[in-house]
């Protein structure tokens, strides 16, 4: 783990949420180099890295960018940041994609999709040689699920409850609970960008092996994909009130 | 396997393959019982079983019957022969679900959904205490793919390209050819109930361990589910010129 002091801020504590978001997201945009075919993530952090790449663009110091999008909202940003944009079918292997996460564990696993975009952001940081996540400090948990915030799964909307029953079910001995996210304070479900709902678990305990928490999930006809991101991260930076660390895999 | 020699059936040889289904899907709704919720198939040899549940309501001979229909198509069936319908939210578990199969290998695994309904079969009959899966001798398999014919995979219509390669690559070694289904002659995609598009996968080789074949499939992002069907079937009726054979668990 490298830790970089940041430049220039005599008085660290001031920086708010926001700052430190941007301070790692300006960080990773340095990872980007000319001609890249880069995956843009989605949410509040990430969103600070499309636009500074859209600023080295204007400014020509990065040139000859193909830009993927994860969400329709990313794909707006950044076609309003003036960034060339493609997609997978076209550019089936990606660079380097930056995104945000929910949670981070120690392992570098992620929880990701408290946005709703976890399809597409799984799909396109998959297909990535390098994956950048970039946090501030109040992402990092000691498991996933640790926060006590949902671990997202985003599922067909044929028979929802019935999906959402069996997830609980998965996971009854963790102290599961699974609830049909709603669109802000609405009954009206979430829809995805893949017209598809969200069921968020949460945890009372640590979910265990992952790998076969995954599995579990994925095998539950109905469901199309879930947030936890595991041993897909190649580099983490984390802002925090302190600096910048960077760790790699 | 038990074996019975088809009732008034003197001239076996003129049967046709849907009169071969015809037999199979009656013997099979000889399981059914009244006050059952039963999950109705889809396809040329499930909707004979349907038409006989909507024939034995009408005669008096069943009642109480709640039909859990696969889909569009078969509530619409349902619907016309008189059967009372719900779902897997109201009903979550059902008591014996009946259904046909595009391929039957030896250990009663199966292909399903060359129909396109695949999805919705799974889920319910995945939620189903007895699975009747009813045939033609003709489908008959050694090993799943044996057909030569398409083991279909239901995909998010993102980026369908690169999820089809994807599918291709993993099965790279089994001379895997990887499809779009298309709505009959026209470059159209085909859309299934739940909106999604179709990847029909072609093997020159036996697929393999079909377990792991199918966490591979579903651990790829933009996959929601795949026509293998394994260790669901617990009771196979197979019509044949000679007769019907039925095989339990």
């Amino acid at each position: 783990m490298e830790k970089e002091i940041l430049n220039g801020t005599s008085s660290p504590g001031i920086l708010t949420q926001d700052e430190l978001k941007k301070i790692a997201a300006y960080k990773a945009v340095e990872y980007v180099e000319s001609g890249m075919v880069i995956g843009l993530g989605t949410g509040s952090t990430a969103k600070h890295a499309v636009a500074r790449i859209g600023e080295l663009l204007r400014l020509g110091k990065l040139t000859n960018i193909i830009g993927i999008p994860t969400s329709k909202m990313t794909h707006e940003l950044a076609v309003s940041c003036g960034i060339p944009l493609s997609d997978l079918n076209s550019y089936p292997i990606v660079d380097l994609a930056i995104d945000g996460a929910d949670e981070v564990d120690p392992h570098m696993n992620l929880v990701k999709g408290r946005g709703g975009s976890l399809l597409r952001e799984k799909m396109i940081e998959s297909a990535t040689k390098k994956f950048v996540v970039i946090v501030d400090e109040t992402k990092l948990v000691k498991y996933l699920g640790g926060t006590g915030l949902a671990i997202p799964v985003e599922i067909v909307p044929f028979c929802w409850k019935f999906s959402a029953e069996r997830l609980r079910v998965l996971f009854e001995d963790k102290g599961c609970v699974a609830k049909l996210r709603t669109f802000g304070d609405s009954r009206k479900p979430f829809v995805t960008d893949n017209e598809n709902y969200i069921i968020d678990l949460y945890f009372k305990e640590d979910i265990g092996d992952l790998s076969l928490a995954s599995d579990a999930i994925l095998r539950l006809p109905g469901v199309i994909e879930h947030g936890m991101f595991l041993g897909m991260a190649t580099t983490l930076i984390v802002a925090g009130e302190l600096g910048i660390s960077i760790k790699n895999k």
